[in-house]
């Protein structure tokens, strides 16, 4: 293959994002029983084919399917015109509207946005223009105490301001605190993604904290110096980005085909970032 | 899958011929074991996505195996801007010559031609400028009867005179007729491929008496006003077409989708051309 084409899935408070598209990118999503018409939002890392030749055909097949929605690509420069090429040259066209969101910025910059979910472009250093992608959650509202709301007799019309944190007044003019009526809602979970990059500590600031980090790891340190020329990195170098962002778990990907045994990547980054687990075809990872 | 991928590799004296190549071609071609770098000339039939989405992902591997050979690429007019925009956006180039053949004539013309092999094209009518294949093995030289020149203790410096038909007089005066010293050569075999298309039978004169007869058959006759429609055959069309031929076998393929039972397509054509064959990934058709 193309180096090793890329492609990711994630489900997100109600959204399918789909992160890059390598060729053959439709085969895995119906293999995996993945609704193409959830899928909305594209993101595209860069222009290289292990990472978007699989979109042209994953259009095509939007097409066929009669899809009528809004497909949001978010991409490279350039990302517009070749994809309106291999249409024209095939004649070819889509009666859904195809939305380009073209990147050239190389400062971090939200590129979607709404009342649950932000992504934010993780600029990166590769041989060409290259964004990993910065998926936060929002806060969510607080959990209802049923339990409590039901001792106190308490209307539902006021169930939207509980959970949004506000006190509550009773109609004897008892005040009770939000804290009784309420349960802290789960933490706001983020995810980074980052191939195809070099090592890069710039980065850091950005990620940190992240609950995933999926940093890319083409090689192992004895090939270090081909990495660096590649652009790409090193198992235990994306292992120390994972260090030094303190995020809580990192999976890395995108192994070189030279290498038979990818256990080796896994012991490579444990010895620096032991929470560290291997992208594989088909894995589902819940954070 | 958008449509169905069609590719198909054709092993013809001392060649391998790509013949089109969707997604998932090179994911194929490992597969079922087809050694790359035997593939020097590629046929693309026309530019909808099926039949050409694998190309770049393709070139991006021959170039990732370290490809110094040229690379032919036949192909309707357009696919040079598609193939080098694609490249040009992800900052990629070849090290291998890449030989574009740009085709845009409407009356059959030879493409392709050497001492064993002619390629010539097959216009068909589809929704975009479309051109089937037909592949012609040139006239073999006469297989040497061993022991008949052991008998007349012949040198070895007359064979290649003897193989291309010519008689021998020996040292004696004696003249032995060809015939006595050699065997008739196999019939050259030819081979016509056509996807997409439309029921022509402007195409039977330059298929007629075709070992092997390839030809689409999209649909059932159930569904001919949509073949028509949308520049497709029906099973039986295909047949029709391999009756008036009068080819030798037809291979069907490019089903739609729509079909789960691929065998009502055999049937269907075998009402009209019995020595019918269903195409089916990876099969291996002697001729």
């Amino acid at each position: 293959m193309n180096g090793n084409p890329t492609s990711q899935v994630l489900d997100i408070r109600d959204h399918i994002f789909l992160i890059d598209c390598g060729e053959g990118t439709q085969v895995q999503l119906r293999k995996y029983r993945v609704k193409f018409s959830r899928i909305n939002h594209i993101f595209i890392s860069h222009l290289h084919g292990d990472h978007f030749f699989g979109l042209p055909g994953l259009i095509s097949t939007f097409q066929l399917l009669g899809r009528e929605k809004e497909l949001h690509l978010y991409g490279p420069e350039g990302i517009k015109e070749a994809i309106l090429l291999l249409l024209r040259v095939g004649n070819s066209w889509t009666s859904f509207p195809l939305v380009f969101h073209e990147l050239k910025e190389t400062e971090p910059e939200v590129i979607f946005e709404d009342a649950k979910v932000k992504v934010m472009t993780i600029p990166l250093k590769h041989r060409v223009y290259t964004n990993g992608f910065l998926f936060s959650e929002k806060h969510r509202e607080r959990g209802l105490n049923m339990e409590a709301v039901a001792r106190y007799r308490i209307d539902k019309a006021y169930f939207k301001n509980i959970k949004k944190g506000k006190d509550m007044v009773l109609g004897t003019g008892e005040k009770i605190p939000n804290a009784e009526l309420t349960f802290d809602p789960p933490d706001p979970k983020v995810y980074a993604y980052c191939s195809d990059t070099a090592y890069d500590e710039t980065k850091v600031p950005l990620i940190e904290g992240a609950d995933l980090l999926y940093h890319e790891a083409t090689f192992l340190t004895s090939e270090e110096q081909l990495a660096a020329k590649t652009g790409h990195s090193t198992a235990a170098q994306a292992a120390q980005i994972a260090k030094k962002a303190g995020v809580k778990r990192l999976l890395i990907g995108h192994f070189s085909t030279r290498y038979k045994d990818k256990t080796l990547f896994l012991e490579e980054a444990g010895e620096v970032f032991p929470a560290a687990e291997l992208a594989e075809d088909g894995k589902v990872i819940e954070v």
